[in-house]
This record gives structure tokens, C-alpha cells and sequence, in this order.
């Protein structure tokens, strides 16, 4: 998508540990226009299927699931990081290591929102090592759900998570990906769109 | 705001320790049609001032602010909960005892996205003793940008933080407004509509 490809070029900065620093637009302060933008892409891309839920990981990813959700015409639903006092009852979980944050936890959603007959289009900001998509696309399986896709905003190509995906058979638009870039000189290189 | 009273009639949850579960529309899965009309409903209270950033916390109130910011076309700005990788440089920062989780977090902002010329509506899903949203508030006075306002969608009023902070001059507008709710009977009683 060459609008963010523009974007990340412009205000994007490299830093240390292969840190992509979008924080001005994409996951602190945030570009609501782009979002939509999003949106619309991921409709165009995902025309093919049918998605009645998007399925997404706080926190980040949640504010752009909410907007590429009005393209779809669908609820979201955002997987938590920790159990808290405002979930009771049973939940689908599943264990991430984070690259972000450098630490392993669980992933859960509440079982009386996922399950048969719920057609789940997978969110999120950023794909390094595809862990924490993992771990949502296990729990729409647990759920008994069917996984049609996952729309990633920034993917970290050389990484390899999302090749690796890829080829198991995962579904998955990426919207830019990053195949290198340089702390030094902040050269961002993509990947040619297809 | 209607609407929204009546879905909390229909979906909302009372539980114990004054935990009011509304994850069916609210926050966990969440209906973005309805925060569509939060936003719609945020816009006519605060017609009368000029609002150019939305700022809220996260989790839970990043979709609803992403949505809401469409009414207002604005960009938004998340405070974290912790510091990560992600967050280089300068950040202003607040303490905050959070009801949900019983614990105690620093919240912050990249000193980059808050500043004078900035005119804040903050944005959240609950307020109950008001530590919340007096972090956000201090995060807004210290920056140096101004605070307009304040958009809430439940407001816990037997918690006495809104009624605290609108006798501090806080201006503060809760779009469900709880008095008292029952654990046993599930009986919800609202605030009336002024």
C-alpha cells in the first residue's frame, strides 16, 4: 500500500533491536484518515471472503481493528493480555512470547464471544515473529471459529514470521513489508507489492 | 444517552465487587455501531468548545476513542501503562491506582504528540474513583496543552470519583450515569438525564 509505504518513509525512525518506530500514526498517537484507509485495503484484498468478526490483541491493535471494522460491517473483539476482575467465567487462552515487551504471557478471550459460525478476519499492527499471531489464530481454532484471514498493518520481513506462515498455508495481507532497514543510515527497504 | 441505558439494561452484567460487565458491546467485544453513536452524542455536548486531539488509556478506551474521533476529525492519542521498547525519549508520566486491576501503574505520553496548541478532549470507557482520568488530566495540564473536556460512557456514580471531580470544575459528561446496582437482583438504577 503505497500511501503507508509513503507514510513510514516520512515519519517512520529505525532504532535499536530492529525497532520500527511508528508512533507519530500508527500505535500511540494515531492517523483515524489512514486507518480508514486501511479499511478499505483490507476490504479490497479480503473481498473473496466472508468475515462477520475481526479478532485483534490489545492494545495497539485494537483502534485499528475499531476503524477497519466499519468497512466490514462487523464487531471486534480484542483478545486481553491478563486476566482481570472484568472477565468471569470461561476463555479460550493462548501463550505468546512478546517481542515488544521481551516476556512470555497468555492470551484469552471470553468463550461466549467466539465459536461456530463466526468468521474471523485476524487484525493487528505489527508481524515480527508471528507469535502473537499464532496464538490468535489458535484460539479461533480452539473455538471452533473459522480463521478466513489475518490483515497486518507493518510486517517485519525479515524477521521471517510472516513468510514462515505463509507457507503453512496462513492467509495473510501484509500492507507493507519491511524486508531491511538500517539503524544507521534509517533506510527503510520494502518489498515489492505484488 | 438512551441507547445506551437500554443496552446496558439488556447486556450489562452486575457481579461482585461493584464490577459492572458490559464485555458483550463494550469492552472486550465491541460494538462499533454503537460507539458510532457515542460519538455522534459526544459532539453535540461538546459542540460549543474546539477539540483537535482526542486523548485516552489503554485498553479499552482505544476503540471506542478511534471511533468517537471520527465525529470530532481528530487524531487520538493512547496513554500506555508501562514503558516499552516502542517509547524512546521524552514522556510525561502519572500515577494511577487502578480500580480494575488493584494495582498501582504509572501512565504515559511521548512529550512529541501533547503540547500547547493541543486542545484535549479526554475519552474513556469507565470512570469510578476518577484516578483514571485525573492521570490523563495531570498528563494534559503538564504537557502545557489544554483541557477541554472530558467524555465518559459509564459512569460509576455511587464511586463518587464524577461528582468529586465536577465539584473540582471538571468539566465531564457521562453518557450512562449509575447510582446504585444490585448484585443479587441485577437491578441497575440510572442517574436521570438532565
Amino acid at each position: 500500500m503505497e500511501l503507508l509505504k509513503e507514510k513510514i518513509r516520512r515519519q517512520g525512525k529505525v532504532g535499536a533491536g530492529n525497532v520500527l518506530k511508528v508512533d507519530s500514526f500508527l500505535n500511540h498517537q494515531m492517523d483515524i484518515k489512514l486507518f480508514n484507509e486501511f479499511g478499505k485495503e483490507f476490504k479490497r484484498r479480503f473481498a473473496d471472503v466472508e468475515v462477520n468478526k475481526i479478532l485483534t490483541i490489545e492494545a495497539s491493535g485494537i483502534g485499528i481493528a475499531c476503524i477497519v471494522a466499519q468497512s466490514f460491517d462487523v464487531p471486534v473483539l480484542f483478545a486481553k493480555k491478563s486476566k482481570t476482575k472484568n472477565i468471569a467465567g470461561e476463555v479460550y487462552t493462548s501463550r505468546v512470547q512478546s517481542y515488544t515487551h521481551g516476556r512470555i504471557f497468555d492470551i484469552i478471550v471470553a468463550k461466549e464471544f467466539l465459536g461456530p459460525g463466526d468468521k474471523v478476519l485476524i487484525i493487528d499492527d505489527f508481524l515480527a515473529n508471528g507469535a502473537a499471531l499464532e496464538g490468535l489464530i489458535s484460539l479461533v481454532k480452539d473455538s471452533g471459529a473459522e480463521f478466513v484471514g489475518a490483515g497486518i498493518i507493518i510486517e517485519k520481513g525479515f524477521q521471517g514470521g510472516g513468510d514462515r506462515l505463509r507457507e503453512a498455508g496462513i492467509r495473510l495481507e501484509s500492507l507493507a513489508i519491511v524486508d531491511s532497514m538500517d539503524e544507521t543510515t534509517g533506510e527503510i527497504v520494502f518489498r515489492d507489492e505484488k
